[in-house]
């Protein structure tokens, strides 16, 4: 039985991390947060996180900040909020909070996410989640939480231990978050990157904010067709979303404004971008089932094209 | 027959008209520049061009510079240089400068430039041509010319008139511009078009320098991808280009340097692109004549919503 109490490490504490780890435990939890360069400022001004749904703020001499997980209690659950590219950190990050009955449940981007994690610390402890918000790390240790915020989360391949996934949920919904319980894990790891792949790939390769890409016929077009790809990927790989999905992820982003998606932001700020979980899984899986998908295919080019340039420097000549 | 001693005019005096109505001049030609915003600057300063085939200066007491087309002489030769997104003022600008056999060269970069033309003023008028050359305004009647110069011309469908290109050509390579004719400009047009629509493309869209798409393997293979596309798109128009161009054309650019091309200039300056002379017009003759060429289409549609972004403020909203 998953714990009434339980032990919780959140592994990554950026704006996701942060917020809902920070959330467990301003309601009580025992949160314990791996940090890497926010640690310094964190110990010495705790975290602060100003929200739309209520501010608050774990002052400096209750949060439990860790730099190195060999010095953490194990825990009951592992909450991995890494950004996605620096997954190949999760093999030394992860074990030493490991006891035999921990729970990980990775809140990170894209697909791909939940494998790794099974293929490295085995499946039975794997739960996979999405997060639907919009929220940024401001500066260390103080997050910006604006519009959205309901996680859904679900059990990667154990579907008998549905007592498992609800007490968490239940735990993120007595703690200010919505959190739902989802039958299936993969339609809704598709279901989001209906969203995903249009509005961060698109966003990133062509530096644009969601409004513009909204805002003309031809940006619509490009983003129907990744969608209908995103569809067809996704049917190959045995999830059936229905069409109407392509109308309200249209129409829903019409409503939001200006909004830079993350691989937009990293590209911005000269930071490795999400491309593999975003856009290079969903490709792969793709092509390994025989799905047509050549705006994806161009696309996944373009970002890898994109994050390698952001390791140049600059072109110079300028004619 | 097209004179000895023609009068010439060179409507649109960016760079590309500055430097080849330039030499011209320098080579004691009657040339007429037709300005809008750098014809104070011209008319104070003259035209100062420093280039790798040697700096030159039409000093301002011999420059023909003028503003209204009304107030010039009609020409034997009327050399286009506008910038294709200007398109539109062809209709008044040009025919104050025609008589009864006046021919008219477009150096304009794409597809649809002479057809613009030939609806306009006849197709007998009409000569298209490209200029290879790297080459920059730097500031108002300031020309820097850093690489190459050929141009290459040839009649619209006036197939029969040898006599007027050959003349014309002679005139340029009696001026120091590298002039050869062309049989079929068709076959030259769509030639250029194997590296523009892939580096103005791209360049454009994600705005990154030829280095960095020639950089990586994931941009070389989307770059042979588009080039693989014009290639099918020039075939259904009945050209037939080699398939070594695919290769030429990516080795060349390896060699180049860092090169930012024209339309990620604009897009970095905030200009017009030209994405209906380089992409649009283009993918409408694949469209029109069922070649299949789905990463175009998709390059087309995201260089329209850049370009439409351009006339946009930038989006404040910042996670």
């Amino acid at each position: 039985m998953f714990p009434q109490n339980p032990v919780i490490a959140v592994v990554g504490a950026g704006a996701v991390g942060s917020y809902y780890g920070g959330r467990l435990a301003q309601h009580g939890h025992d949160v314990h947060f791996l940090l890497r360069g926010d640690y310094d400022a964190v110990r010495r001004n705790g975290l602060v996180v100003e929200s739309c749904d209520g501010d608050f703020r774990i002052p400096a001499e209750a949060v439990r900040a860790h730099a190195d997980p060999r010095r953490m209690p194990k825990g009951d659950l592992v909450i991995v909020a890494l950004k996605s590219t620096s997954n190949d950190e999760l093999a030394s990050l992860v074990p030493p909070l490991l006891k035999e009955q921990t729970a990980i449940l990775t809140l990170q981007n894209g697909l791909g996410n939940e494998e790794r994690l099974a293929g490295l610390f085995g499946a039975h402890r794997v739960l996979g989640g999405m997060a639907f918000v919009c929220i940024c790390r401001v500066a260390p240790g103080v997050i910006h939480h604006t519009d959205h915020g309901i996680i859904r989360i679900g059990e990667f391949e154990n579907s008998a231990r549905r007592d498992r996934v609800e007490r968490i949920a239940a735990m993120f919904n007595a703690s200010r978050v919505k959190c739902q319980v989802l039958d299936d894990l993969r339609f809704g790891r598709w279901q989001k990157l209906v969203w995903n792949i249009p509005f961060n790939g698109l966003g990133a390769v062509l530096d644009l904010a969601t409004d513009r890409l909204v805002g003309s016929e031809e940006g619509v077009e490009l983003v129907r067709q990744l969608m209908e790809e995103v569809r067809s990927a996704a049917r190959a790989d045995g999830v059936e979303l229905p069409p109407e999905v392509v109308r309200v992820n249209i129409d829903n982003t019409r409503t939001m404004g200006p909004y830079k998606s993350s691989m937009q932001v990293d590209r911005q700020q000269g930071r490795p971008m999400e491309v593999e979980a975003i856009l290079g899984e969903p490709l792969r899986r793709a092509r390994a089932r025989g799905a047509v998908t050549p705006v994806l295919e161009a696309l996944y080019r373009a970002a890898v094209v994109v994050d390698a340039g952001l390791r140049f420097r600059p072109a110079t000549q300028d004619h």
